[in-house]
């Protein structure tokens, strides 16, 4: 019988008792914590690292960790076994989170220019003086309100709840008939509200009125508090999901959420994020999350679903239905969200099972929807989503382009946090590379930016060619055959974290090549489907984390972008959260995300034959089609 | 110390241990069942009435019990001890009501002449077959379900809520896309409706649609279930307010609601009431509460703040406040209703706090705010409320009658139940006295509507003067000198059930004149504010239970109602059921009753001069000012 040892958590209340050789990430689940395990307790992603503060353990593997980090006691909780009495320290997520990413701290969304934050609010705080009652005035507490609350403002009229109303005589009594109310207008100039809170005393103007937008991003959610009478955002926080313990893609989180209490289960994961970063962002601007009166919440189909835990299986399965993409505007008690219970809450609307709220919140704040240029939008993540259009419509379409990009399928592939390879550069006469590290330190792997430069510049220097085949025959050590065809050497063993060499495989360029295949071909199909060459396209706007970091005249090259004048891209950013962050401020940019909703037409592309068509067309590099890639046909012809 | 016995009450789940000696009332409790005891426990209500089938007690009172109760095991629980192992049977209170009251058994409500109950129905049910979606048709399950909607009604918009979206996927996909949706219109023409119920396949148009028209009484509540597409009523039942074991009036209510934990007691007492008659209803018309989709509730000021739990005290006390008199549309589970957990509750608007819905709905339902007739509407129960007006406009108050009529504070009053002389007859000439009794028994004591006679045989015979003195000095052995001035003998004791003589003394009469007084200066006052002289009004309607029992002609004598020919009286019987019976049925007649309260204005007599004025005037029989009351004083000359 092994050794029992005690193990003591930093957040746990109580150490608990496990058998020696035990993981840590059962003992942590014993002790009532969960640490994601986006990999599934591979010891590849190195979300489950912990701090061992003291005693004895064993770690299996140390992928992911840095040296110095091990020295400090960090460890993989899925790969580490318990050999003493322990105290562990549980980073916070945000910690890891910063550790793994490149961490900007620049806020995410700023006020546009010349934005009016006063213009067609929803939340606003009217301070009021009442005439107390007496045997001349005997009006009812809440007509006396209401009364003095529509000549203080422009409504027409106003609601209240009954939770409201129990506490009405007690407010108005005890503070000397002096209140503030918190009001909630209709999405319209109509001047309908429902009153939300009443507080004791009149608030003064200085004082911030707080709302958060939130993006829930199947990976990441973020969070940024608003002081919503001057639109400035006081405070942000991100977070991975917590639903990524449970499966990396909506796919898998789908069927979790079709097991038993699945669905409550990924309901409280990602409510407790959310949660966990207004908190963290409510510190950061000194305030509490009850004092927050809206959020908005910008996602996926598949996140919105679960959040409010209506059955998803229906957007797995063909054809591939939502159960709503409109939803009714709830409150925070309904939802579990920890903000005022009477706090407002708005999930903005979808489109289709693959094209959610995340995508027409992103065409908002892209603004496509507004101007006269035919505009591309492109949001890249796990799936590959696209709207082309202008002010007068818009198509759209979603691919499954694979996570190829963010690093999944590909054999050396990470995301873009400490330790990967960004971007890469071949010498065209001796094949040799030279790549940067984000972090300045050994490599682990390559990142999606750097996969792009990577292709590209093994097709300009003929170590790929335009079939995707690795030439292992080259007069460089670099190239190589291995087990599953040819290789290409990107780094040495002893240059690397890892102690192996970091290559790519035919296999690796094989997913890729799937994943920019089926966007590039996704754009052919919208362009087709309205009947507009693509070349037509003015702008081409891209989305989305992963974005900000792709080498436009790389993504050409290789077929991922079309082959247009590199002014015409542009790189926005969370586009997302942005329009979360819209329609948190006022009620037009709201409706104008329902219209931008309406307006869509949504091309199914699994069962469009012209989508195969395009996307066999697409699986070469740039294209088999070289007319479309005027530039790229020039450039590889000036190195025969 | 005392024995140990065991009593088990039929409906309790567990028997319990007592020690001898111990009330009836108290084991009860101990068991966990309320028994009402309105009187506080005195042994005078008879509310508290239980059959003990087996087992040794000793009765302390049998007052209000008949001997052939007593026989069949009849006690009173809170008069009755313990004094062996017992098996109590606790009689249903509808059981209780009907031995306690004449009980009518015809519906109390009824369809009216020419009627339309198809048109402006709020609840509406729409059987629909949707086109099951495909990969050409991805429409969400809620836009699918909402555009059939839309296009089988005449609705412009729909909206639906969380909850039903939970389940929305599993009906759609169980039932072939055959479903039938339960929507609630809003109360106008514009074509707005809420989702609130779906189910499986089409239902047929011949099943009845399930709504309750409830009439909280602060002594009765009354429910009447109707089919909402005929407007039939297909069950009722009616049963004592089980808060009044906290307190006969509303006061007293106000004050135990303000105790700890008292206003959620008094919550759960209504809303039990309210749902052990729903289902009773429910019972009779052979369906399930759960199959109830609104309910549509009357009752007065206080008894509104109660069933909501909304502080009341703002009402008890000067300037005597309602926190709101115009609440927000709820759903049966916010409220704790066994109906359908979505089903609509409405309650409906009162005007003050001591004019209520009870008063807004009555006067729909007499019709008053339609006709060109210049109408006075009373309701006597606790207090009088009255309305004076015709469709242009209308004025109320409410005066404190006090419940004498009801048979407080007359020594042998009672309410109208069996054993009560509810009509007497004094022969001019013997001064001697005929009666009838409820019931064809002995009699227990004296009704409001046998005191209203009384009090005019009793003037008009001289046996009272007009100060309201009795004259104890006539020739006749029924009347006599007691401890408290004068007094008449109605009944001798051997002809009675109590055994003692059923008597009516000045103090009795003086609280008669008084009631009757402030009733009267009631009118003076409504009247007087408008300037318009009481005789000018062409009709009279009565409405509450009491009302339909009065002699017009005794009433007039004793100065109660005003002196005018007796075919402008009506009785209309329970107007506050009626009214929310039609609200419940249509938005026109509830949009009426909103209109109603938005347009009476409230007259406060207790800060009024001229009621004082007007009170000590009609403090005599009939009144000082005998040209107000022509007929009475040709009568009584007629008689010198």
């Amino acid at each position: 019988m092994p050794t029992t040892y005690t193990v003591k958590f930093d957040i746990a209340t109580e150490p608990v008792e496990v058998p020696g050789g035990t993981l840590i990430t059962d003992a942590a689940q014993k002790a009532g914590i969960e640490i994601g395990q986006p990999c599934g307790g591979q010891g590849r992603c190195g979300q489950c690292a912990v701090q061992v503060t003291s005693g004895k353990v064993r770690r299996r593997s140390t992928m992911r960790l840095a040296a110095e980090d091990v020295e400090q006691g960090y460890a993989l909780a899925c790969q580490t076994v318990i050999e003493g009495d322990l105290t562990v320290v549980i980073p916070l997520q945000d910690q890891i989170q910063e550790r793994l990413t490149t961490g900007q701290s620049a806020s995410e969304v700023a006020i546009p220019d010349g934005y009016d934050c006063c213009e067609a609010q929803y939340i606003q705080r009217i301070p009021l003086t009442l005439s107390p009652p007496n045997m001349e005035d005997q009006t009812s507490d809440w007509a006396r309100l209401k009364t003095a609350l529509l000549k203080a403002t422009d409504l027409a009229d106003a609601q209240i709840s009954l939770p409201l109303l129990l506490n009405l005589p007690t407010i108005l009594r005890g503070s000397e008939w002096e209140i503030t109310t918190f009001i909630n207008r209709e999405n319209s100039a109509e001047g309908l509200a429902q009153v939300i809170d009443i507080q004791k005393g009149r608030i003064s103007k200085d004082k911030p009125l707080w709302g958060a937008a939130v993006d829930i991003g199947t990976t990441t959610v973020k969070v940024v508090l608003v002081n919503l009478l001057t639109g400035e955002v006081k405070g942000q926080a991100a977070e991975y999901n917590q639903q990524i313990a449970r499966g990396e893609d909506v796919i898998s989180r789908i069927i979790f959420a079709s097991k038993e209490d699945g669905d409550e289960k990924l309901r409280e994961l990602v409510v407790g994020t959310i949660n966990d970063l207004i908190t963290k962002a409510c510190r950061r601007a000194r305030t509490k999350p009850s004092q927050v009166y809206k959020t908005t919440i910008s996602g996926n189909s598949t996140m919105m679903h679960l959040l409010l835990k209506i059955p998803a299986s229906s957007i797995r399965l063909a054809p591939f239905i939502t159960v709503v993409n409109h939803l009714p505007i709830l409150n925070a008690a309904e939802l579990g969200l920890n903000i005022h219970p009477q706090g407002v809450v708005d999930c903005l609307p979808g489109v289709a099972s693959y094209v959610g709220a995340d995508i027409t919140a992103g065409v908002l704040s892209s603004g496509m929807d507004d101007t006269e240029k035919l505009t591309l939008f492109l949001d890249v993540g796990t799936n590959g989503e696209m709207v082309l259009g202008n002010r007068d419509w818009l198509v759209t379409c979603a691919c499954s382009a694979g996570p190829a990009f963010e690093g999944a399928g590909v054999l050396h592939g990470m995301r873009a946090t400490t330790g990967a390879i960004d971007e890469v550069w071949i010498n065209e006469d001796t094949l040799d590379i030279t790549w940067r590290v984000i972090g300045d330190e050994k490599p682990k792997g390559l990142c999606g930016s750097a996969l792009i430069s990577l292709l590209a510049e093994m097709l300009m220097t003929g170590i790929v060619n335009k079939g995707g085949n690795i030439c292992h025959s080259l007069d460089t050590p670099r190239t190589r055959k291995g087990s599953h065809g040819g290789e290409y050497v990107i780094a040495w063993a002893d240059e690397t974290q890892i102690g192996e060499d970091i290559i790519i495989t035919d296999v690796d360029v094989d997913n890729l090549l799937r994943t920019k295949a089926a966007i590039f071909a996704g754009f052919t199909v919208l362009a087709d489907s309205v009947g507009i060459p693509l070349e037509m396209v003015e702008q081409v706007l891209i989305g989305g984390g992963f974005g900000k970091f792709i080498n436009v005249e790389k993504a050409i090259q290789i077929g991922l972008l079309p082959d247009m004048p590199w002014e015409r891209f542009q790189f926005l950013g969370n586009t997302s959260l942005k329009g979360a962050y819209l329609a948190l401020l006022n009620y037009h940019d709201r409706n104008r995300i329902a219209g931008i909703a309406d307006k869509m037409t949504y091309i199914e592309l699994s069962a469009d034959n012209r989508f195969f068509d395009a996307f066999t067309s697409a699986m070469f590099l740039p294209h088999t089609n070289m007319a479309l890639f005027p530039t790229v046909e020039e450039a590889l012809k000036s190195k025969e």
